[in-house]
């Protein structure tokens, strides 16, 4: 008795029979976020290696590479071991992976497809050197530079250059270039905030760069950026290629983002929803809806409700959402409502099934393959 | 390619040598917990039935039954599929269910197991009789009560009165009694906050009850309470049922609220942890995990770091999350960590196994079968 419960909805079904809670994808939305991405990235001179840790579907990554996408980033050896079996080549665990277990998994990993992995700590150069040396394949190996997110990765050049060194000497690795995420700037609200954030971290990109060329070292790929900067990187000259994840489906604290002219940025579509079904309308001005904590995650703040004026979902619990209506918009028992997540990553993390949807009617149905791939 | 992960552990292994993000469970803080809460609900003259959203796992309610638990609470119709089929034969939905397709589910499981819902809704309860006499089973119908939660259920005596009456008059339908769960209670931190909620959510009771038997209804059971006020429901006379969930594992959260001495009550132990590996220590003072959100919920606040001294979780993202040490305690590279998670019951439901253990050796592997079952 384990394993994922059937999918709440089946192609050709019409929307409002769907089950709920059920992630919907809107699919006009979600293929025109993948053309425009795919498009502006290649106008803008970068390759393009979607983040699949916010879709972990491999349909969607499929999709992405069939794009042009030169393949994608993951977070975890687990997650990556399902996009391989999905049929994505070239795989860039864009994490410190530590622990024996999990790098003879991922140097096996690279029997299948191209596989990379960062590292900041002269140790782990070791350890993947002995597993990839033991699965006599090649890794490539990205060394994490901190360009200000203050996480992972080697906070100077002279870290940067020493880590390279090490890896070039060791047989089973290839310095494939730097991993420079600033992750912090990726919701700053204005423009000058998040243009201030990324200058500062070309401005680390290109010290780190100058140090490896002043030791002989080609210059190196640079990969980083997501949704709400790549324009940014890309822009700078110092970035060769884009991470971008949420740009696929979007979400709530997205579309906080302010742009030049001091309103929300809508360069992609929201094409994620979450289906929730109103389960009591006991007192006025209040409903209460089926969806709660376990089918959304509430880490960027509460989800907004669409299309229902006045509507606020104000309260979470473990599977109830509450929503107070202020405003002319109405909802009845059994109304179907449609959420958009706070933060999309952790809540398609939920879910077993995207539902997959044009006009008023099921599409298809993708299973969400790398769910709980956390290992 | 759908489905769990194989679990990161096995019978046998030492702690030390199990996969990270991995949900860890201390059997002997576990199986006090069990024993302490059967036998002090027993000896306050009260029914338990425990929350199973809180573990989502078969085993734990079998043992909670073989500990004299009259059945258990779920919040979906999916969850208590699975109960069912793990062999428990009461199960109460303590939630309003809606829409047809989960009715005539819950209509079906009453074939094998007495089957318990809630409603605060007249339109609900024909919908329910229709799916009763589908099934050609009899149904337990609990009114709601709203006793200061503002959640769901009805908010005076005289919409209880008419629920009731309503019905004791479908055939299929048997009215079982009233849901009396003042969610909101939970966590207020201080005893007197919890009294005084707890005090009024009795007068709600107690003027339902009265209305219910002028009415000339029998003296109704009442059921509700969790593990942050049970004891007060118990002590009211005025509930003859409790279900605690929480008690079982503890969280980070409930360990904040305070006794009569104003020092943090310690009446169940935790017994849960999250157990994760340091990857990177690129920076001084600051160690990373890797377990963010995706594998526990930061709804209810940070997890805390499990014996070390000064370390504390400051930060989360998705597969990240960063301590910082300030304090006498140090993490290495490749450390294993062991956290005690925010808010347990949203945290085991992104999790597929529950690695049980004592002392340093893990001695069961136990699937979470209702994760991800919140339809």
């Amino acid at each position: 008795m384990t394993g994922p419960l059937p999918p709440p909805a089946e192609p050709g079904m019409l929307l409002d029979r769907v089950d709920t809670p059920a992630l919907l994808l809107d699919l006009d939305a979600f293929e025109t976020n993948l053309e425009s991405m795919a498009r502006e990235a290649r106008s803008a001179g970068v390759r393009l290696r979607p983040h699949a840790k916010s879709h972990k579907c491999p349909e969607i990554a499929r999709r992405q590479a069939a794009l042009g996408a030169v393949g994608v980033c993951c977070q975890k050896v687990s997650e990556a071991e399902v996009f391989v079996a999905g049929g994505i080549q070239d795989v860039l665990v864009t994490n410190e992976v530590v622990g024996d277990v999990k790098l003879a998994r991922l140097a096996r990993l690279a029997r299948s497809a191209r596989v990379g992995v960062c590292v900041d700590d002269l140790t782990q150069v070791e350890a993947l050197a002995r597993a990839a040396q033991a699965a006599d394949k090649e890794l490539d190996l990205w060394v994490e530079l901190d360009v200000g997110a203050n996480r992972c990765g080697a906070g100077t050049g002279e870290a940067v250059l020493s880590l390279a060194s090490a890896i070039t000497s060791r047989r089973g690795l290839r310095f494939a270039g730097l991993q420079a995420y600033q992750g912090s700037a990726q919701h700053l609200r204005t423009p000058e905030e998040r243009r201030a954030a990324i200058t500062e971290a070309a401005a680390r990109v290109r010290a780190a760069v100058a140090l490896l060329e002043e030791a002989g070292f080609e210059t190196p790929l640079v990969t980083g950026a997501g949704t709400g900067t790549w324009e940014l990187e890309a822009a700078s000259g110092a970035w060769h290629e884009v991470q971008p994840g949420s740009y696929v489906f979007m979400d709530a604290d997205y579309g906080r983002n302010l742009g030049e002219d001091g309103r929300p940025v809508h360069r992609f579509r929201q094409s994620l929803f979450l289906l929730a079904t109103v389960m009591s309308r006991s007192a006025p001005g209040r409903a209460v809806v089926d969806a709660g904590l376990k089918a959304h995650s509430v880490d960027s703040g509460m989800p907004l409700v669409d299309g229902i004026p006045g509507a606020d979902y104000t309260r979470v619990s473990d599977e109830h959402g509450v929503i107070e209506l202020s405003g002319p918009g109405d909802l009845r028992l059994g109304d179907k409502v449609r959420l958009v997540p706070g933060h999309c990553d952790p809540t398609v993390n939920l879910h077993d099934w995207l539902i997959c949807y044009r006009g008023d009617q099921v599409e298809a149905v993708w299973p969400i393959a790398a769910r709980g791939a956390f290992y």
